[in-house]
């Protein structure tokens, strides 16, 4: 079609085939369905949504911590007018309080320079700008783990950048798939740039990688000069110790890496972080670091994060000492909890002659909000539908988290928002539907 | 080079040249500048700054703003496991507030449907998400105005996007440089997309565009199938009454309003908010909303407007009565009286005869923050610098906001964040500082 002659529709209304093809991709429904599938099913016992357990929540603790962080700042001499602008004025691109933060990260096991880090809107922004800095044109990859995070993803779609996936094994991206990828990536005349990962209770899959995963993962990617994207909100939501994170084992600057505060405090406040210590080789022989360069692009997406909101996360982190790993371990001892509850509950409802029979399997996240479990039918929004409907429980189909077809029999469980009663009563109803369906097929 | 064989430098350290071509482009720098150039010579008067008088801000308010808002909540009914999920808990990707926006909008002269909003992290955000969607690929092209707002262009530099300016005149966008610059995208095989504009008080120049003019500009472009993307935060800050906004005016859905309320608020909660009532056709037949497109956009950047800082905005317009027009008549009374007093002092300094030998010129908005002010020496970092060292005084390079050249001799000034005195020595460093740099020529 000569798009310069013919006239298209009137000015008001659009073709959904001329605006951007993120837009015709089911991939960016995936962020709405899960964000509001349990609004729309409101009795079900809910399985799906990633969000933090919420009955804990209090409204006057917004009040009390901007309290707090007031009182830290009058402590450290700021006058009424300095105060006044670092909460309600514009404020640095980088953030405001990554002072705050970075004394927090080191309290818990992640020692950073405050300059490496962006404070960002949620980790959501933080994988944005990290994407974009990072590739560059349409030769360079992201690959990802298969399945991998909608979030990430998402916004290589938004960016059209090409993204390759790399099978997730039981402990991580499995190294041969991803030799064997970045093999195959080369040989198209591509560059491989980055891998995304989360190495800890795996969005989708509950997956977490052993210490010596991480390590090897380190040591096949750093020959190969591909950088690790790690994303990491629910590594302090599990039993302590916790094993390090994937940065606090990198000793080349291999690894770029992502947080949020929305899983360890609250989400509403939607503050995440990324730490970036790369080198940046400028033209003229000078340098900066990634976190600079990250910051330059922020500007043009949010400009600052809320300085509001950042406000309020500082002044919560102040109130835990600034250290979220003791803060955390009432609500990791509870989802830990809740997931063992619920593994040991399909262990009661398949025993093992009924899951060889049906090819009922899961796996075993020791903490996190996620499971994921293998039914013997296709598990796609029909299925969910049937099983919101008939049998008052929800999840979320694996399949939106894949890059092909597989995860075509796996759903997703959270026990993030349930409480020992749900998770019971949600097993036994599951367990119906998976019989139900098994018997119609 | 063959990028496939050709060893990098080491994992942590990078090419700048390899990173996205947006972060060698001096336009990201300007937002960085533009935020952060004021604390760099925190000595000088500042005309630098588009950021809001902050003087009368409390940071008590945000806390009576959350309060207003769950005592708003509660007369609706809402219990309290309901308020504590809407301000601490992930919401809707299209905002929590839309309906309190949505009737405070209409109290200020723009009717909205509620489902046509977005809430968005700032403005910024609002005009990303708007460029995503209407600029499917690199036949799609963005018309600015010359010069045009740094956050519009970077924005689309970010998104690889084509971006063609269409210079400005005293009344807006050129009509005849418009039809000129339309007629030359499809000549070149291109398709316009969407046309950028700031109609009131525009930043960078003061511009502001008559109601003919408005009327006219939707005119001349509703036959070319071309939006027009109106990037509005100043609207109320100039004397009542307030012209209508170009999407008051639009009968025929071609408008995309977007606002903020960091200039009628404040800025630290970052609430933007976009209106699209466009209508998507979709390729099954059914319809939809730009609205609902722009939010499933949305959700890949910042997932979600913060809900915390969401509540502070709609507990500020409610304690507000939904009404900013009154609410900030006050404020608008303050830019407007500093401007005519900034416009007085220019003419003092500089007498006809003067003007007319040192080729120095300035318009004459009658609100708003920006002034554009012409001198007769190329006006850019150096001068810039010079200027706040030797002369005590800061502005902007308009060249920052020019696609070429033009602009070179133009500098922006703003007044907003200054007092009266502030503005009278200002102004006198300034003209000391002209005088001094046309005698060194």
């Amino acid at each position: 079609m000569d798009r310069t002659t013919v006239a298209g529709p009137p000015a008001g209304h659009l073709e959904l085939a001329q605006l951007h093809g993120s837009l015709r991709d089911p991939l960016l429904d995936t962020m709405t369905f899960l964000n509001e599938v349990t609004a729309r099913y409101p009795r079900a016992i809910s399985f799906a949504p990633g969000r933090p357990y919420e009955d804990d929540f209090d409204v006057e603790e917004p009040v009390r911590d901007l309290a707090a962080y007031v009182a830290h700042l009058r402590g450290e001499g700021a006058d009424e007018a300095e105060i006044r602008r670092t909460l309600l004025q514009y404020g640095p691109t980088a953030g405001t309080i990554r002072e705050v933060v970075a004394r927090t990260l080191a309290h818990d096991g992640l020692p950073v320079d405050p300059d490496h880090l962006v404070i960002t809107v949620g980790a959501q922004e933080a994988l944005l700008i990290t994407l974009r800095a990072l590739l560059a044109d349409d030769h360079d990859v992201l690959l990802v783990t298969d399945p991998a995070y909608v979030g990430v993803t998402g916004a290589a779609r938004l960016l059209d950048a090409r993204v390759h996936p790399v099978a997730e094994g039981p402990d991580g991206p499995d190294p041969h798939a991803l030799t064997t990828t970045l093999r195959d990536v080369r040989e198209r005349g591509l560059r491989p740039r980055a891998l995304s990962v989360v190495p800890d209770f795996a969005n989708p899959s509950g997956t977490s990688m052993s210490v010596s995963a991480r390590r090897r993962l380190l040591d096949l990617l750093r020959p190969e000069g591909v950088l690790v994207v790690e994303d990491n909100p629910y590594r302090l939501l599990g039993p302590a110790p916790h094993p390090p994170t994937l940065k606090a084992l990198d000793r080349h600057r291999q690894v770029v890496h992502i947080g949020s505060f929305a899983k360890t405090l609250f989400p509403g406040a939607r503050i995440g972080y990324v730490v970036a210590d790369q080198v940046v080789h400028r033209p003229d022989g000078t340098t900066g670091t990634l976190a600079h360069e990250l910051a330059r692009l922020k500007s043009m997406i949010t400009v600052n994060t809320p300085p509001l909101a950042q406000a309020v996360v500082a002044g919560a982190l102040h109130r835990r000492d600034l250290r979220l790993g003791p803060a955390t371990a009432g609500a990791a001892q509870r989802y830990a909890s809740l997931m063992t509850l619920l593994r040991s509950e399909l262990t009661r409802l398949f025993p093992p002659a009924d899951r060889e029979r049906l090819g009922v399997s899961w796996n075993d996240p020791a903490g996190g909000f996620f499971i994921a479990l293998t039914v013997p039918f296709p598990a796609g929004p029909e299925a969910l539908a049937r099983c919101a409907e008939e049998f008052g429980v929800l999840w979320t189909p694996m399949r939106y988290f894949h890059a092909d077809t597989a995860g075509d029999r796996v759903i997703r469980l959270s026990i993030s928002c349930l409480d020992r009663d749900q998770v019971i009563t949600g097993a036994e109803r599951l367990a119906a539907f998976v019989r139900d369906e098994d018997e119609r097929s």
